[in-house]
């Protein structure tokens, strides 16, 4: 791609606040390349293409960084069996639930579940989207988890980050948590190190499914493989997950519900060492299985970063909503709106390990970003609508039907 | 129109379960004039224009029966304030809240005011709306609230409804809210009456804003002049609104989260004579105000018919999305998807005295449907997307852009 000019434009710091004075941006090969006043574009400038955007508002564009939007099949028979009162582990036990969602994905041609999948991934461009990550979980054995993990491969629109996430249920193939763990790491794995499919490992961890130790296990072979890893961790209950993330530098410790003040502690403390795990929270999913949300406040008080994402997924939370994650948080979590765009933004890219590449407008990263005449407080406000804008991924403008 | 036949639809009775066979829709006028299975339709029919409806779901279209969609400006940054701290009244005791709104709207021109406001409509009309009622009550004025009127009977889409809701608020011009109900009763309601430019009088009725004594009188002298009347009641407190509702036989008593089994009881017994007032609930303003739901269980449990809406407006309720509303019904407020599916089609048009001409598809209603391939259960789960569908008024199909 040219080197392209965008003037006149307003812009906001690190902290989301608006900065003063007419800005503009140079972008070239799709990275940011100068960025600053208007009076003080570099005079040698070889521009292709200038774009004057009207003194519109320009912020990083959204990083959805956790969803599970490959899947085929519908819950929305089960929702209405929760609301009237079954459990989730009631509905697992009757052999729906995540199983129901394994058989239809495992059958499932591969131009089926593209199309289901791509329909979707549209749905999150549209929202201002330009990094989606995208966990595989529904098929469970090796043949079909590799087929989903080439369906993500074949995704157009944002740039995609898959994940691989079979340690999400336990297959009926297999008779406990411990083997099926053993199978991924020595059959799964290796396929996929192999294949270059994906470089990050997911694992639900909570008490009754796969548990802290065995858990611990699985990661560090996938750490010794060359995989990132990120957690599930205690979104039921204190199951250790966010310990683990901490004591295994995770990339991420994705809905942590329950946490003590001595799990922050450690967090925290972690922290030092900028290795981390990120905070993903996802409140929709926490409105859809009505248990509490998490503890932002404490976690971003205490230096923690912080990330908000979806969890779109078609048992426990099914909406692509980006607005009503960041209502959620500003109504439910008491986060600021500054803080909502930053967990959305470089928080987000952080937990996929790209903070370095996007989710903020300097130097050197890549130019994704939103232009829009709305205001920032017209976003994470109105439930259901992200006020209009243009997305730009790379520097270019994204073109939806 | 002429008359047209829908062939090969899914039909759900009153209750919305699925009815058996393949059915049929005579609609000439715009009104349904016959009804059935497909294998008995009329021999002697003069058919205009025949659809083949693939046996898509074809169900009553929505009515949304509460809104206040008509108004210029935003209180986007006053939710920022909210959400870090202060209260509904701080807000407004600092002249923020709802006389910013009214500044703006008095100000705003009827050709920007109507550009705003069927912008708002078109978000309705493509979520499957048919009937949308709209309040004034932002102008508090004779002057503007009568632009506000004149403006909603310029929108195009929908069939509107409007409902003058002077009594909204008092504007400063006046010393007590008594003396300005008396302006409203002497000089506005009689111009609007002289112009037909509604025949619904709405009023918010709470502790130290409009009381129940000065309200009854309003009301009965509304009643007096041909007025439907139609009371916010019950949301902050136990103001005595519902009581009047059901004491006046108003169209509907709308939040009504503070109810006692006192107030329910008289309620339902009112309900014998089948003149009732229907109870509007407005689950998506208690979710942005965070207080508690309203009990619909009990409600319906007793006998009273219940709507939902969405309560759209700029203050305590800014979105517009139907399936958030249906969602959290479902969610928070323990009813089943198809008492979701009656609250917004047969109730809601109850509330508005239209259920006798829509909300049903019998002989006789108009023809308002929606015809889709999702299935019943795709509707009111998904925060933030309706299910694709058509959308027909009185027989004749909505473009949407």
């Amino acid at each position: 791609m040219s080197t392209q000019l965008f003037r006149n434009i307003t812009l906001v710091d690190q902290n989301f606040n608006i900065q003063g004075g007419k800005q503009a941006m140079v972008v070239d090969q799709g990275q940011i390349a100068w960025i600053g006043l208007t009076s003080k574009i570099p005079k040698k400038l070889k521009v292709q293409k200038e774009h004057d955007l009207e003194s519109r508002l320009v912020i990083p564009s959204f990083v959805e960084c956790h969803t599970h939007t490959l899947f085929a099949g519908s819950r929305a028979d089960e929702f209405e069996m929760r609301n009237q009162g079954a459990s989730y582990l009631e509905i697992a036990e009757k052999g729906g639930g995540i199983l129901s969602t394994m058989k239809a994905t495992r059958k499932a041609s591969t131009s089926n579940l593209l199309a289901l999948t791509q329909a979707r991934v549209n749905q999150f461009l549209a929202q201002g989207v330009s990094t989606l990550e995208i966990k595989t979980g529904y098929a469970l054995d090796l043949k079909n988890e590799l087929k989903c993990l080439d369906v993500i491969r074949q995704l157009k629109g944002p740039q995609i980050v898959s994940t691989f996430l079979g340690a999400h249920a336990k297959p009926p193939e297999f008779s406990s948590y411990e083997l099926y763990l053993d199978y991924l790491a020595e059959t799964v794995l290796p396929m996929i190190k192999k294949k270059r499919l994906s470089d990050r490992v997911d694992i639900f961890i909570e008490k009754g499914f796969f548990e802290k130790a065995a858990a611990e296990k699985y990661l560090i072979r996938a750490q010794e493989m060359g995989f990132q890893v990120t957690i599930h961790a205690n979104q039921l209950s204190l199951s250790g997950g966010a310990d683990l993330a901490v004591h295994l530098q995770a990339q991420s410790a994705d809905h942590v519900i329950h946490l003590t003040e001595e799990n922050i502690k450690s967090w925290a403390s972690s922290n030092r060492t900028s290795a981390a795990p990120v905070a993903v929270l996802l409140p929709a999913a926490d409105l859809y299985m009505k248990c509490a949300y998490p503890q932002a406040r404490k976690l971003i008080d205490a230096g923690i970063d912080v990330a908000l994402a979806t969890d779109f997924n078609p048992g426990s939370c099914p909406t692509q909503d980006l607005s009503l994650v960041g209502l959620l948080a500003r109504l439910e979590m008491k986060m600021t709106l500054p803080e909502v765009f930053m967990a959305y933004t470089y928080g987000a890219a952080k937990a996929l390990n790209r903070h370095l590449q996007e989710g903020r407008l300097t130097v050197g990263r890549w130019a994704n970003f939103i232009s829009t005449e709305a205001s920032l407080t017209d976003f994470f406000y109105s439930a259901g609508a992200m006020p209009s804008h243009d997305l730009f991924i790379r520097g270019k403008k994204i073109n939806l039907k």
